[in-house]
């Protein structure tokens, strides 16, 4: 069975998945690094950066979810770039010339364009369609894994509102970013959906994942 | 030192201290009890509802830091009583002949009356007053003991932007409401000036503690 997951999704203790004012230098507005640097600290964080060490405790733990089963991602154009991308033909997503998704991606664009190969494994397709469609699109791609839904806030929105998420893992952080984005906008009586469960860090962020009923 | 403590302050996932709709059979709207059958379900909850039993663990832990050391409330109109309690020359209050409190109490409103007594040690008294006079009056009333700020959300915050709370103890229930009235708004940064620690119970609750540096 082939699901549509969540996975790491960082908010704000008010709620915004990202801050107001994103460019090209601060992709997540005036929130900056500060709603991801629970994972940064982790193991697996270090290893992306190529460092050593790192914690291994809970927030090590989910971070190891994002990549294992995964077959496709989908992405909104606003994690794909900055506000404006879309007038650069030459820009090849924020994520540099190895993204950390080893995986074909479609971006949810409605300036779409040819794909672009990565190195290690991402192929960026960008696409024109709702939520079902994109799901099709990806999930035929992701050839019997999993599809990643990799966020912004709008986006994940949008595919619940459909009723297309089958697990999401959010991570609480404690700060106010008092604007920008908010993630729960729209979700009224989401618990009766989905089995809901908070996991509190000693890095202080909480873990509060979503699992559909019957999945 | 007398501080201002904001106890056992229910929320939803998605940031409401109240529901949509309050009404007089309804005073948290279509939130209903939701927000706070946590509370009722621990042993200290029981105890308030006169039946033994009832959960021993964090959240009744919690719960236990009601009473203990406070010498007054300040609450807001919105908790006293339904919108319009104003009209009613008669009314004494949403909580009953011997309310919870067994303090003075003080209810911020434009239409003040006569201090009422009630069973138990409460004393309802009417002003109308900035968050710092209100502040003042009450911790004289406390006698050197700390002052509880019982909320709602309306008066949470403006008690936080003047500055004047030193300590916060929000329950985060994970249910998307997806309406009412917002705890968080124009909190931007508030982690500046507080620890924030936050801790999941078994019950699915998870309780977030501000304290402000110093105190």
């Amino acid at each position: 069975m082939s699901l549509v997951r969540v996975p790491n999704f960082s908010i704000s203790l008010d709620g915004f998945g990202t801050g107001d004012g994103q460019t090209r230098d601060e992709p997540f507005g005036h929130a900056g690094e500060r709603l991801h640097e629970w994972m940064f600290d982790t193991r697996w964080g270090h290893a992306m950066q190529g460092r050593p060490g790192g914690s291994r405790g809970v927030d090590d733990a989910f971070t190891r979810q994002h990549d294992p089963g995964i077959g496709a991602e989908i992405m909104g154009a606003g994690k794909f770039g900055h506000p404006g991308w879309e007038d650069d033909p030459d820009w090849k997503g924020a994520w540099g010339p190895n993204p950390p998704f080893h995986t074909p991606v479609f971006v949810l664009t409605h300036h779409t364009r040819s794909s672009i190969e990565m190195e290690g494994g991402t192929t960026y397709h960008f696409i024109d369609a709702s939520p079902a469609e994109a799901l099709e699109t990806a999930r035929e791609a992701a050839n019997g894994k999993d599809v990643r839904l990799g966020g912004g806030p709008t986006v994940i929105r949008d595919f619940v509102a459909a009723g297309l998420v089958d697990h999401m893992h959010i991570v609480v952080v404690p700060i106010l970013l008092g604007r920008g984005v908010r993630l729960w906008d729209g979700m009224e009586g989401l618990e009766n959906d989905y089995a809901i469960e908070a996991t509190s860090s000693p890095s202080g962020v909480t873990h509060v994942t979503f699992t559909r009923g019957g999945v």
